[in-house]
This record gives structure tokens, C-alpha cells and sequence, in this order.
């Protein structure tokens, strides 16, 4: 995990306790600093992230947008130190490949000609660029995944004291902890995670479970797919678009993971004391 | 508010309890759909949002972008109802003035040709966006700040059953609610507010205490600032950024906001009972 002093930064505050009194505190809250992507010398994006890990973060950001999936792919990941810039707050990505698309890349909006957007339509151009997941033939016991919560957090606890980041975990399919990340932004969480496998030729990670700390929206079930992971479990709730997108791309969706108590809405296939 | 039907979607999933008894189970998540923001025609942003308020949510967002101040640079908010669009998910605004700079509207990448990019520049141009707040001579005293949860969460309960929204709340200076709203996204959220508030000739809510469900990031105090507010309490931690930008825009803000206790990051000339 990242270094404290990265992840976090001292604050001075005025602490009112339960019974009302009032005094100076010293703590600390989440580091959130912008940090700009940039292709073949191009700005594609401003991710406003927790620094650390930040070529992961440029890798898999462009896995999540199709444009990488493998080492080769990669070039060259470079993080500019620069004058007045403590944390290298610019990554460039030279790339092994030819962009096929820098309009799409750059602008982050959508080209529709008409009101045909719709949740239909956005899941049909996830489904252009990642395949579905077919079921790997392996099942995990739904013990197991009750066990991932308390793993996840017992690595966090070692620097995570500002309440304020997201958490991803990555296990292997015994339930041990292969990586985790933090994040003020929870994609940025998973982005890490997508880089750091990228990078060491791993993906697609389909002999893995995903941890999410919160909540899964669209945009997590389609990074996860990108990564190729077809089983992603939550602390919290799910939306109705991530629970389409589970149900049209083959993965497995677990929310409201509490202790022994899930919620399961897709693919229960993948899970074993559940009816098939 | 919402009604209930707009904002979640059943969903049928497998439940398994504390005593590890799995059934069949009927239950809700909070609706997520893509929104199309456009401007004179031209597509500037996709939003994934919770359907409602869709006409403010994109007056909020052009607000937030600095686009936007007043009634008069409306001319007209349309919402497109559409063949196999249920939700009418492109809004277009017509404006009542010229836009300045189409291409920091668009693109939603800030345009930087060295390596300078940092949370002080990031700082610095928000600022010449929106002015800073100087202080307006209220206070409003620790107690009444105290229930602003319990009154947010009241009006949640009606219809929120997901466990998947973000909520802000709009208070006035008496601690009465005058406008809540729910979302996937937390930003949607605010800018909901803050397009109900241009709409109605509302701007800047100088006399007014915003509450967040949630964190608070950098954007959200950016957000804030354009709709004039100068005090933001939240459920949950602040980032840095968010500290930072509080502490040189004159906004107070207070986070871990949990019964009688709160942390007061910035500007606490605007509480009673706490040194200045």
C-alpha cells in the first residue's frame, strides 16, 4: 500500500465531541490532487485522485476505455516531475498501438445524432468493445465471500485514517488479497488495480473476485469488465444500470455484503449453496 | 420529491441472511440512466443520473460550469421525449446569451501546455470563474447545524428504499428545509439544487446551509461556490482539496457530521459558539 504522508495531509480543526465541548484537533483528511492523462503528448483527461500509483492510475484508465489490454500495447508510462509540481501531477502514455479513435477518447461525450441515448443504447457500445463473460467453470463458496470485507479493511487499517477513500480489493479465488487500492475517486480505485494488472500482463483477470467498499454503479461494472472480472461484490448497494450491465455481460453481482448476509442479483452460477 | 417509481426499479435477487438461509427475494435498486446535457443543439455532457428533475439537473450543470447565473441566460430548458426513450434522456438548453468558450464546455479537459497542472492552479482557475465569499454578518448557532440530518434524512425516508442515493438539502437560516434532492451521483444532486435555485431567480443562495449525505470532494465545494453557498456541512470526511479550496474561497465547512459532534474545517466565524 501507499506510503501515509502521500495518501493523507495533516489538517488543523475545531473538534465538537458528543457532549458539546469544543477544542482544536489535529487530524487528517483523504489527498485529493489533480492529475492530467496524456496520450502520444495529448490530454485526454483530469482525474482528480489520490497520488500514489499514478502510472497504474494512466494505465488503467485506458483500459477501462478500450485502448489497452496488453504489456505491448504500452511503451512507455512516464510521470513528469515538474517545477512547483510535488506530486508529478502529469502521466504521458506512449503507446505500442495506433489510437483508433482520439475524438472518443478525448471528449468523454457521447456522439449521438438523435434521442436514441438511453441505457439500452450505452450498454450495446460497452458490449462493441468488451466481450461478455462466459461462466470459467469455477465456483467460490458463499463463505468465502463473506470473508472478503474483513480482509480488505485489515489491510486498509494500516493507513487509512481520513474516512475519506474509496477501496478496491482484488483476490484470487481462494479469497486471498492480491491487491488493494484507495482512492478519493472510487473508479480511480479501480483504474490502479486495471494498470498494476496491465502493466504485469495479466488480464484479463478471470480467475479473480472484485471488492468494492461502497457502491457499484455502470461505470464500475463496465471497468471490472474491461478487466475481464466476471465476479464483483460490494459492501454497498447497487444501481439498476450496473445490475443490467451484470445480468447482459455474464458477471456476478453481490451487494449489501454484511457479514453472512449478500444480496446476489446475477449470474448466482458462479457461487456455490446457491440454486442455479 | 420524486416519485418512487421514476427514481428506483424493482429487482428480483437471492438473499442470504445472518443465518445463512438464502431465498428468493423482490426488492429495489436506485434507477441509473444516461443523460445527455446539450446546448444550442450541440452535445456538451452525459450525465449518469437518476431520472427527475432532469430540466433542473441540466440548468444546475451549466450553472456549475459557469455558464449560467441568472433566469435571463435561459431561454429555453426542453427535455426530448423520444421513440424507445422512456425517460426523455437528452435535455436542450437554449441559451440567452453567447457562449464564451465552447471548447472548455465540451471537452471537460483543462487545455495546459506544461507540466503545471496542480490543486493550486486547479484552485486558481475556479476562482476566476467564481468570485470568492466574503462573510454575509449571519451566524447560525452549533445546535441548529446539529439537526440538519435528521431533517434531510426525514424527508429521504418517503421514498428513498434503496440504500443507493446520494442526497443534498438546501436549508435556510432558521435550519428549515427548502429543497432535497436524491441521486446516484452526488454531483446530480447539487446540481438539481442549483438549477431548481437559476431557474427560479434564486442566485447566489447567500442566505443558505447546503447538507451533503456524503463526502465531500473538490468538486462538490466548487459547486457550491457557484451557487453562492457559503456553508457546507457533510455526513462523512472532506478531502484536501476540498479543505483548501473552503479555506480560500471563504467557505465554512464542516464534515463528520454525527448528532451533537462535527469537525469545523474552515470559516468558523460563521458558527455560534465557537472561537473565531
Amino acid at each position: 500500500m501507499t506510503d501515509a504522508s502521500i495518501t493523507s495531509q495533516p489538517v488543523q480543526l475545531l473538534h465538537t465531541g458528543p457532549d458539546g465541548n469544543t477544542c482544536v484537533k489535529d487530524d487528517v483528511v483523504a489527498r485529493e490532487e489533480p492529475m492530467e492523462i496524456r496520450v502520444e503528448g495529448r490530454s485526454v483527461a483530469v482525474v482528480m485522485r489520490t497520488p500514489g500509483h499514478d502510472e497504474d492510475l494512466a494505465a488503467g484508465f485506458l483500459v477501462s476505455e478500450g485502448v489497452i489490454a496488453r504489456p505491448t500495447d504500452l511503451l512507455e508510462v512516464s510521470q513528469c516531475p515538474s517545477t512547483g509540481n510535488q506530486h508529478g501531477n502529469v502521466v504521458d502514455v506512449l503507446l505500442g498501438k495506433a489510437v483508433e479513435n482520439w475524438d472518443s477518447l478525448t471528449r468523454n461525450v457521447f456522439s449521438t445524432s438523435s434521442c436514441g441515448l438511453c441505457g439500452k443504447a450505452t450498454l450495446e457500445s460497452i458490449f462493441q468493445r468488451f466481450p461478455t463473460l462466459p461462466s470459467q467453470g469455477w465456483k467460490v463458496p458463499r463463505q468465502l465471500i463473506s470473508t472478503l470485507p474483513s480482509t480488505l479493511r485489515a489491510a486498509q487499517s494500516t493507513f487509512n485514517s481520513t474516512g475519506g477513500l474509496h477501496a478496491c480489493g482484488l483476490f484470487d479465488l481462494e479469497g486471498r488479497l492480491i491487491l488493494a487500492r484507495e482512492d478519493v475517486g472510487r473508479h480511480n480505485a479501480l483504474d490502479k488495480i486495471l494498470g498494476w494488472a496491465v502493466r504485469r500482463d495479466l488480464l484479463p483477470l478471470q480467475n479473480h473476485l472484485l471488492l468494492l467498499s461502497g457502491r457499484v454503479s455502470f461505470e464500475m461494472m463496465q471497468k471490472a469488465l474491461a478487466g475481464g472480472i466476471s465476479l464483483v461484490a460490494a459492501i454497498s448497494a447497487p444501481s439498476s444500470l450496473a445490475v443490467e450491465m451484470a445480468q447482459k455481460s455474464g458477471q456476478t453481482l453481490i451487494g449489501f455484503l454484511r457479514g453472512s448476509s449478500m444480496n446476489l442479483y446475477t449470474h448466482p452460477e458462479r457461487v456455490r449453496d446457491c440454486p442455479e
